[in-house]
């Protein structure tokens, strides 16, 4: 066993809090397997593999917003790609979700200075009657000063609320931005508005390519009509407002819950030699927003998945477990596809021996977490090693989260990695029309592949587990 | 008078092609007037009385296709505006042109990858037949390629035409763009193409905003549907003809000549006291595209002249010629209000003392170039001093156009400069959504306004003229 300093032993125990205990038999990964690993890594940072996958899928399907038109062609792709890419075993698991459909948008300043506003309806909002919704705007700086305010002064009246997202490098300040476009509605709604728009939870302070994304909506009976305007929009409507009259805003959206519909996560397989029931699990997810192309959220995610299982399936002998590599369903309107594998694969989260899944762009990859127990953390240090050389640092004081979907397997008690990219202007494209090709460089998706095919091959390389087991990780604190 | 340098001289006598000649007066600014057109630069370097406008005109009115339905709001908000700021003359000299509506565009891939695309319809295009036009593209890489191909080739199809813009300080490469945006459609339809795209005329590689502006078609009869798309979606375009496919693309733009319509360009005059019919013409165009709200392209044009007036009329004295400001109609789709006042004002042509126009966008003015007679050349070095020290030089060897505009007056023969602002980002804008009041620094404005209170002062206090006289400058090769 490698001796672990004092401060990481420490900083891992504090992790650990499952069946594992730090008197297990130390995992460890054998060094023919570190080295192969070395090379995969290599190889993966000359290879375009990803590259031509996240080309395939934006430029044959395009915009995939789940349940939409391409849904079942984006999955035909994914079956067929896997299928090319030559995975051993390729299957789908269905998922079913309440179908949201967009179909035209339009906003207006009626007065006092009447002309059109740029903004996109966010997911799960109602639709404004066939006239349109014209109603007075409230604006409000924060969410703290929504939840403040007398129901009576925005009940019929369309509650704004501005708030400013800045770029960062993990990009932190999404948290602000998301919680007002995911929690706003709800409020909203509840103090009786009549709609919603908030500035867009994006860092683009000059496009006008509003970002759409989810609300907490769950229900048509609770749901309003609720848009994001673009941050230039956001400024116009903050400068109308400030002249102190009276502001009418007429929104158009025709858009609303139309029932349920049954998608897939789709999955590929590079069968494990000597244990195929033990699953090393890696993925992105195939749905996207539906203004963009989805190339950096999630083609690239999917992608960079698909071509490290390609790497490993190109070495001269399939790896010890089984690299299941899945694309899934409907994360962008509440982690539908993670949700449904995890509930399935509930039983199986033993067999998990680790997890992570791509959803935060196509930059490189600059720091690993990771939840594992005790006895794991050096198999951790040693994966370390390998990608240390491409740029990765490995923080052991921080929890890993398994990524968006894999976060609700990890809540089952997978063991994790956080895979952390460089989301610096992640946030200027997100859920925008201008999430497209053009924003991926193929050398910094190729260090993307080249972490998670040498990761993946460790891991199922392991003499050992990483600590997986029902319940194992329930108090880490990780969040994706 | 100031003594020339030889090479000096030897630019201006080639500039000058009218009734001057080298043995006239020299025209010289009195040294009172040079004094105050230091303070007159410096207090505007601190003013934010140009911003103040452009935010007013961009925030009130917004969007003002001309024709459209704003076009009357925004000469009412200038006519306003101008007497707000103390002009001492106010009035409008109406403008008629072909009314052309945007109602509304899209467009998508057909075959062999359904998915839409993110394009703007082009001034003087016709629309589509209700059902659209769905069509196979044929790509050309330039101008040239498609008028040397077989006619029989691109009969009946959707001619598209991909060209890369790069971003210079001076804004050259739009030569080419506007080249294949203005001919390109024509020459298509006289080969009897269905339809017209470009790569938008832009510099903006990774923005989903394309890029409107005007086509060469001027007769109904003649337009065939024609658009651009945003450089990222003519990436897509470009991609998915790579698969060697048939790619089919349907537009449906309902758009099209209307009729006519009779605007007007609105005129602002601070009244000269020693010869009020002699005017420094200064000024900037009303109108805007559509999809942003026209701050970069001219908002910050008429502002820029507007606050520089402001600034003169401010002094303690009336300056001794006139300053008139002019809002032009419709430069956009062809210099219509420019046309219309050099039209009705060839016969004052004489009167101009010196002319330009600002509509290059809201970033520093760096060059200064001029077209006036030998004798008027110690004048405007007295003027390039002045403005020297905020940055900008005076080149001696090219000549001056007056702007976009009065470039039809100078054609006419009035004597114009031209003040090169810095238009490295403005085609990232330009005719797109993003033209919007955050793509200008109100620094950078104030110092356009130094400069054309400067000069316009120094011009009004002059003793002696510029040159102007009916066709003096009509060899200058001088092109805005």
């Amino acid at each position: 066993m490698r001796r672990l300093p004092l401060t990481l032993l420490a900083a891992s125990l504090a992790l650990a809090t499952g069946l594992a205990s730090a008197a297990d038999k130390a995992t460890v990964i054998p060094q023919a397997a570190v080295k192969t690993a070395e090379q995969l890594r290599d190889k993966a940072m000359d290879d375009n593999t990803g590259y031509k996958i996240v080309e395939s899928l934006t430029t044959e399907i395009g915009a995939r917003i789940a349940g939409g038109p391409n849904d079942q062609r984006a999955r035909d792709w994914a079956v067929a790609k896997f299928k090319e890419l030559g995975y051993d075993k390729v299957y789908t698991e269905t998922v079913t979700y309440p179908l949201w459909e967009r179909r035209s948008e339009h906003a207006e300043i009626v007065a006092p200075f009447p002309q059109s506003l740029s903004l996109i309806a966010l997911g799960y909002s109602a639709g404004t009657p066939k006239d349109g919704l014209t109603a007075e705007v409230v604006k409000f700086d924060s969410l703290d000063a929504l939840k403040k305010a007398d129901p009576a002064s925005v009940k019929g009246k369309i509650v704004y609320v501005t708030v400013h997202m800045e770029r960062h490098k993990d990009g932190h300040d999404y948290g602000i931005g998301s919680g007002v476009r995911v929690g706003g509605p709800v409020i909203a709604a509840k103090m009786g508005a009549a709609g919603f728009l908030l500035r867009s939870a994006g860092t683009d302070a000059h496009s006008r390519t509003p970002h759409t994304g989810v609300t907490g909506f769950r229900d048509p009976k609770d749901a309003i009509p609720a848009a994001a305007l673009s941050n230039p929009d956001a400024d116009q409507l903050d400068r109308v407002l400030a002249y102190g009259k009276p502001v009418k805003v007429k929104l158009d959206l025709d858009v609303g819950f139309n029932g349920s519909y049954t998608g897939a996560n789709v999955i590929g397989e590079i069968t494990g030699k000597k244990h195929p029931d033990q699953v090393v699990a890696i993925g992105g997810h195939l749905d996207s927003w539906d203004p963009g192309t989805g190339a950096i959220d999630d083609g690239a995610g999917v992608a960079i998945a698909m071509a490290a299982g390609k790497m490993i399936r190109d070495l001269p002998q399939r790896p010890d477990r089984t690299i299941r590599v899945i694309a899934f369903a409907n994360e962008e309107m509440g982690l539908w596809g993670g949700r449904a594998y995890a509930d399935k694969h509930a039983a199986d989260v033993g067999k998990h021996q680790l997890g992570t899944e791509s959803d935060f762009g196509a930059r490189k990859i600059w720091r690993m977490t990771a939840s594992v127990k005790p006895s794991a953390v050096g198999a951790i240090e040693q994966i370390a090693k390998v990608i240390e050389p491409i740029g990765v640092a490995y923080d052991a004081k921080r929890p890993g989260g398994g990524g968006s979907d894999l976060s609700q397997m990890h809540g089952k008690g997978m063991a994790a990695l956080t895979l952390t990219q460089d989301g610096t202007d992640y946030f200027d494209y997100h859920h925008t029309a201008n999430d497209t090709l053009d924003k991926i460089d193929p050398k910094e998706l190729a260090q993307n592949v080249a972490v998670y095919a040498a990761f993946s091959y460790m891991a199922a390389q392991a003499d050992g587990d990483f600590g997986s087991a029902p319940g194992a990780f329930a108090k880490d604190g990780a969040s994706d």
